[in-house]
């Protein structure tokens, strides 16, 4: 892949070289320190960064006022020669400049600098950081957890690709956000109203009757209020669905998966944890995961002394005390059939609950995931549909006829990225863990 | 991942298995014929499909009636022994039933069948297919294009990711759509009036100054009027960008790339493409690509008496034409500035066209990707801003901005994953390579 001006040098590739050879490398100065006749300038690229000598008796007088003048983020082309630097042969490489070329002086003033080494989540810096956050990808920090989500999606595809999972893109234009209409958000195509997906479950129900077994990596929307920090306007949503399969196929599933993604992230992602001074975190490395009953989740909180009522959500402050119970992820089993979307089986045992539960995180970080179990006969859908005040739409006739034609017994589960890498990482925000986050009431920008 | 209901076996394991063992299968029956004391049933899942032979006298007489009154897509269970079919041991199994059970029967009735073997491009049955596309998913052609569309993407990833680009997934709601605004989808969030991307390119630039080589692969949305067969409302994108590069550089990666996922979809695909009656499209196995410019390009139409207008995009009859002139994709070289949107690089040899590419597919498929350079000085960018009547327009405040901090020259392509797909497989439509497509002044549904 050589081009006419491509880099064919990477920094990562000469720290290692003590060879004295002539490296030419393309990147970008994050700092520098002038001496009377010698300037050190900090030259980083995407792969790392080393000291550059520039030495005013072995570069021409032009190049060394370069040096001396070179501002924060120039973009420049350093020739020189890789050597091990100070006393003892440490373990420390530079290059000693032997010309120096100006691509691009930087003339914008940012405070902190771009690829210093700051508290990004730092809540007095975060409206700054968003307000530039198409200049602050290149902090180091920023960088550490776009390269782990870039690592971890490469696991989850791997993961289902091994496990015969066909990737269907399902549509983001949609008449059926599945969840309430009101907290999705519309958009309006010549006259027709439909919504940003919410969730790809109606057409990944479709699809497994032919593939059996599929998922979809792609964004979801939600538009309902919320200003946690486990939430955005704007998310990446890992769905799968599974032909013949009950509960405890699809909880078995996930446990594979989720101690899959977590012990290759602890295996090969741990400079990237180092780079945010966290540990990956790897509570979820050893199904089966334990499980409470939602009733009894309600209880134990209440026995707590905490607000929690059946038929509502676990607020997060209800998850975090039960967190503190375990050590590792733990499911929270049969959601309230009031509180779920009509697809949901109803438990025969309970009839007030699902055959649903969800995985909350360890260590306060939260709900990560949630399954299923769908209904596949057409009358008991239907019935559901009524419950929940959707049987004359005929927006949902498709997904009703879907039963009508052999459907079988079929589980799935949806899990959002930014929160599993949120609890992995350890960050504090999902927002950080997505490249240009959307969140609630902010402006969209950049 | 066995579970306590999931499918153990499937159809295509056992189709070479001549062992005598006892099977049980999951699927779906997609026919029968029924004698006096025999019916077989063509059963099928996502692997293949099977007979299975149910003889009156090897199973109770309640499940022979089971086969009898089976219908077309009817979800069953089938135990029974597999042996070799017909005389002289042919390559043909079947299922030799010992247990039918019915999982759903199927109540729905619907022309053609499912699973039937059809012409799917008919455009007389498009209307149909296109109404009940979350049923005909099933049929064993859109599978075909379906499980090649999984393929494929799978070798994208692998090619970008082994080739260190790091993946980005950049934001869908954007105030930024790149083209004409008014070509764009809206959406009003809270009184925020931003727009369904178009494009990433805005943030892919912002982020090849972190990671140098970075690439998106996610839905872009268009609103203009199309009704051509290489347009969708919403079509998966992907897109690249790297620092440091120039057009010729970003035409040799593109080669590379292309190549790449034609000789592996050659090599692993065959199969998919006997599903369609078709063969992959191996014209782009062998670059570099034959080039002509973009005044060529209309000087040739011209000649050959076609309507073609310097400053207008080349219409796909004109593509075609041109098609017809190479045997393999050829680039168009030097698109106009006046129809190419403000970050591309003027031409400093012929100032009325842009350092830019636009790759051409063989057969007359039209029009594949497009490559080019873009601006990374402040006041150039400026210029162009203004020419295209965006100097005023705080929305590209921080596109600008980008320049002050050490832009570097860097280039990038954008490719339509179904237009790619349309062409390797040499289906009439774009709308036949995605599962769900979504296509202009047509009512979303489903």
């Amino acid at each position: 892949m050589e081009g006419k001006i491509m880099k064919s040098q990477f920094i990562v590739d000469i720290q290692s070289d003590i060879s004295n050879n002539p490296v030419t490398i393309l990147g970008w100065c994050k700092g520098k320190r002038c001496h009377k006749k010698i300037v050190f300038l900090d030259l980083c690229d995407s792969t790392g960064s080393i000291q550059v000598t520039v030495d005013q008796q072995k570069v021409p007088i032009d190049e060394f006022e370069i040096a001396r003048l070179i501002t924060c983020e120039s973009a420049v082309r350093v020739e020189g020669i890789v050597r091990r630097e100070g006393k003892n042969n440490q373990n420390q490489t530079e290059i000693l400049c032997s010309k120096l070329q100006l691509i691009n002086k930087a003339t914008g003033l940012i405070s902190p600098k771009l690829r210093e080494d700051i508290d990004i989540f730092n809540p007095h810096l975060a409206e700054h950081l968003l307000n530039h956050r198409s200049l602050y990808i290149r902090n180091p920090k920023v960088m550490a957890i776009l390269r782990f989500r870039h690592i971890l999606m490469g696991f989850v595809h791997q993961w289902f690709r091994e496990h015969q999972f066909i990737e269907i893109t399902a549509p983001i234009l949609t008449p059926l956000p599945l969840y309430d209409d009101r907290s999705a958000i519309e958009v309006n195509i010549h006259d027709d109203h439909v919504f940003l997906t919410q969730c790809v479950g109606f057409y990944l129900e479709a699809a497994v009757h032919a593939f059996e077994r599929v998922y979809n990596i792609g964004p979801s929307f939600r538009g309902e209020e919320s200003h946690s920090k486990r939430h955005l306007m704007e998310y990446w949503h890992i769905k799968a669905e599974i032909a013949f399969g009950n509960r405890e196929d699809i909880i078995a599933i996930v446990e594979e998966l989720v101690s899959f993604l977590v012990s290759q992230c602890a295996n090969f992602c741990q400079d990237v944890a180092k780079a945010l001074g966290t540990d990956i975190c790897i509570d979820g490395l050893t199904p089966p995961f334990p499980r409470i009953s939602y009733r009894e989740a309600i209880q134990r909180l209440q026995t707590a002394g905490q607000e929690a009522t059946f038929g509502k959500s676990l607020c997060s402050k209800g998850e975090g005390l039960l967190a503190q119970q375990f050590s590792t992820p733990f499911w929270v089993v049969g959601i309230p059939r009031s509180i779920e979307p009509f697809p949901y089986v109803i438990d025969p045992d309970d009839l007030e609950v699902t055959m649903t539960a969800d995985l909350v995180a360890s260590k306060g970080y939260g709900e990560l995931l949630g399954v299923a179990e769908k209904i596949h006969t057409s009358d008991i859908l239907a019935e559901r549909m009524r419950e929940k005040g959707k049987q004359d739409n005929p927006k949902y006739e498709w997904v009703r006829e879907l039963r009508e034609f052999g459907c079988v017994p079929h589980i799935g589960f949806g899990m959002g990225v930014e929160r599993f890498i949120r609890w992995l990482l350890q960050i504090p925000h999902v927002r950080d863990a997505i490249p240009f986050p959307r969140i609630f009431r902010r402006k969209i920008h950049p």
